[in-house]
């Protein structure tokens, strides 16, 4: 294999994991079939088996893992040029409502549908969405620790934000209204202002 | 048909929709296949096209809103003995996480999965999801209202409720602790005691 071979190669494994990333956040893990997985990733039915021997569970774990460390890097990405949690919290509420009005109510959380599909039916799936989770919950608790909060208190803020944030994506979906990210910005913002004047 | 033969009609449709609504708790409304369904009914295969000449999407609407009526009822049942609005928060919350705990973590919403797999696939089943989440923001919203609290704050605490608890069971789901449901309630409590205080 030369190196352009193994570029293309690549490619195409990219392509078929960011194309199930694209399709697990819109309709879930068990509605999406290999076969639209590698249309849409414009790649030949057999490279996904070759890259993916394991089947769609192990393609499902992989992009469940791929997605929760992009999507990962919004906490610093808000809360960073913010000039305080108070504020980055509210932020973070209103930049996940702005992306949910651009893509027509679509684009929300990356893993939490396949999470509520697969908690009580996959254990390998569940584990990687636990994973993500944890991880993301981490990502907050820091933003929070650099704030002067105590690392319990953060883990629960952190806890209490991811919570909030994915249940107001199940409302907001269904709705097709804002509103209750605007609502569980507020009251996470207020917690957070609550914890640093405590 | 004799009186005997409708009552073992409407039982058989009862066990149908209550089959589903099991169903799709546990692992969302994709997963779930008509087989699986009449088998979990003890239903003849038949029998679920005779009731819902619309097929599985009509089944899945009137589940919907048959689950989301049953689990309504749960608002007034927590909400109305307690001694207070932010009692009956916490409490809502904590008998969530110990039904939870009581069904190794598979019965947590009835309509969530479904309604993260449908907002952008079944505009019907969108509706259905939509219909029961207003009406618990209302279960909800009144209680508020009973408690002294103005409409249009007692609906945002009500939708403030809902999406924490919906995210909390996300998390809780995933990673198989009840933390996620003890910290948003307990952030949801301090939310309504603000609003009582304010």
């Amino acid at each position: 294999m030369d190196g352009k071979e193994e570029i293309e190669l690549a490619g195409t494994r990219d392509r078929i994991v960011d194309a199930s990333a694209e399709l697990f956040r819109r309709q879930g893990y068990t509605a999406t079939g290999m076969k639209q997985i590698v249309t849409a990733a414009k790649a030949p039915f057999g490279s996904v088996y070759h890259f993916f021997p394991g089947g769609k569970e192990q393609l499902g774990a992989e992009t469940i893992r791929r997605s929760g460390a992009l999507y990962g890097q919004l906490v610093p990405a808000v809360f960073g040029p913010a000039p305080d949690v108070v504020t980055a919290t509210r932020e973070f509420f209103a930049a996940a409502a702005e992306r949910l009005r651009a893509t027509d109510y679509a684009d929300a959380c990356p893993i939490a549908t396949v999470a509520l599909e697969v908690s009580s039916t996959s254990e390998p799936l569940r584990e990687a969405c636990a994973e993500v989770f944890d991880g993301w919950i981490e990502l907050a608790s820091e933003q929070f620790v650099d704030a002067g909060i105590d690392a319990h208190a953060a883990r629960e803020l952190a806890i209490g934000l991811i919570a909030a944030l994915e249940g107001a994506f199940v409302l907001s979906r269904a709705l097709r209204s804002t509103q209750p990210l605007e609502i569980a910005g507020a009251i996470t913002a207020h917690a957070v202002r609550a914890v640093l004047e405590a």
